[in-house]
């Protein structure tokens, strides 16, 4: 039985007006972001959003402040109708759907729209398309290892439109897949560094029944690149097993991975494994860690982890 | 006649609290942020602030994050109970203060304590003591001149607990004095970008009769050093009246007042001629600009500036 048709809002101070509106009742807010092209993975978390907050809130909004003008912006898959249909059939739906057009341009022409290069040599779309907007939250330590390292301006673009989305909705309870598990890591440091007053939850990976984690990017797999890339969860799962048998040695687990994913043909970008709090990389295994890896198969970069809890 | 002493905040959650409180009363809030020892210019912030909301809050806090290792962090003056004193002789007081204690310290020990040099090799005494935080707002562009060139992580830390204020107290308005003149737009720049519901308001500089700009340093400056420092603000109103009597080349202006800080001993950090906005320099007068002045006087750091509206 599908719940009914949320509530659609473009506009963001319509947005807090709505927010504001829900808090005067004294009701709790639950935001799921997400970039749209909604799969299981991001069904579960609202899901999971109504178990705490009395309201949920979902934004949908592909971010041009995380994407360099390499990267594939302009391929990035959309079905908002669908979209909708599929939150409608998730038990409760959810009650507003934030669908903003450009959460960057201000109504005013910059002075200064030149592409400016910035302390790395790297810029996002949002410096590109010159709108003016210069204000950016970087995480500076968690933001620079794993995804940080091929996607220098990634986690500056994701913590800044986290930020406005917290700043827009002013949610009491936000819901990010572990799939992206640097990305929920920093949010939740953000969080408590800039003192919001936003709980932050991580919910599990979401995996097809063949065990490939869930992505919007995996429209773009072929048949065959998606058979191959299954090589990521099988290793990261045999690489667990190994470690639980006894193997902390992290040199030998990431060969094993690495191995794998390159004779399916994958080419690895890293395969780290990392303390879950920090992110640091460990050489031996002594306590909580996360095996994170990062492939491309075709013209499709794919991120999957493991925690492994010794 | 005084007003009746304000209320004391120094826990974050409780600040929150009563703002939360207040606003569901449908009150406004109006946050007067400082870092104490407050002198008239403070006072008339205050005073501005009544005009523009329901309550007024004023935070009290010497931000480390805004201070690197080498600067007066550990000689910057407080007088808390003169502080109190003061707020209480101004026309309907404040309604509170926050004074907390540390608001860089989660109560966590970090793994990664070591001081890490950040991009341009400079530091905060946050990143030198320890504590773990590592999330940074910058803005990007209207932080990197003026003042930024000598003080390169000074408006980072100025944006951050800014928006840690804004987080912790949620007002509806927030003033800052304008003789901090490249801070209130880097704020006014930051809340646009982020997408903060507060208005910022700059409110003009309060000077002494002698017509020095107020500033919580002075103090520091023996009374030769202070009479020699009005060579800023005389200077500066020379420059003005150049300007409005049709001497519009910038060179020609900062040389006027150069000139007059260094035959006053001073040692001038810059002298520039700006866009209003952009806080680009100019090379010639057509539209409204500011002109900004840094100068050392003997261990003193002073600032001021003038705007000429041709």
């Amino acid at each position: 039985m599908a719940a009914k048709a949320p509530l659609v809002i473009s506009d963001k101070d319509e947005m807090r007006k709505w927010s504001r509106s829900v808090r005067s009742q004294g009701k709790t807010i639950a935001l799921v972001p997400t970039m749209g092209y909604l799969h299981q993975g991001h069904l579960s978390l609202v899901s999971e959003a109504h178990e705490h907050a009395d309201v949920v809130a979902l934004s949908i909004y592909v971010n041009p402040g995380q994407f360099s003008p390499t990267e594939d912006l302009s391929t990035y898959p959309s079905d908002f109708d669908g979209d909708i249909r599929k939150l409608m059939d998730v038990p409760g739906g959810v009650d507003v759907v934030f669908h903003p057009h450009n959460l960057y341009d201000y109504g005013v022409s910059s002075k200064n729209c030149e592409t400016e290069e910035e302390g790395n040599g790297a810029v996002s779309c949002i410096e590109q398309r010159g709108l003016g907007h210069e204000t950016w939250v970087r995480v500076e330590k968690l933001e620079k290892g794993l995804c940080g390292k091929s996607r220098p301006i990634f986690f500056r673009g994701v913590a800044t439109i986290v930020t406005k989305l917290f700043n827009i909705m002013e949610p009491d309870v936000a819901f990010f897949g572990k799939k992206d598990y640097q990305q929920w890591r920093i949010i939740q440091r953000m969080v408590r560094d800039l003192d919001f007053s936003i709980k932050v939850i991580g919910s599990d990976i979401i995996r097809d029944k063949d065990g490939l984690a869930m992505s919007s990017r995996n429209v773009h797999l072929s048949p065959e690149e998606r058979e191959k890339a299954l090589s990521i969860n099988r290793s990261l799962s045999s690489a667990k097993s190994a470690a639980e048998n006894g193997e902390v040695h992290c040199e030998k687990l990431k060969s094993l991975v690495t191995q794998a994913i390159r004779e399916a043909d994958g080419r690895v970008d890293y395969a780290e494994i990392v303390d879950q709090e920090s992110l640091e990389a460990v050489e031996c295994i002594k306590g909580p860690v996360v095996f994170c890896v990062a492939a491309w198969f075709g013209k499709v970069r794919l991120i999957d982890n493991i925690e492994i809890n010794l």
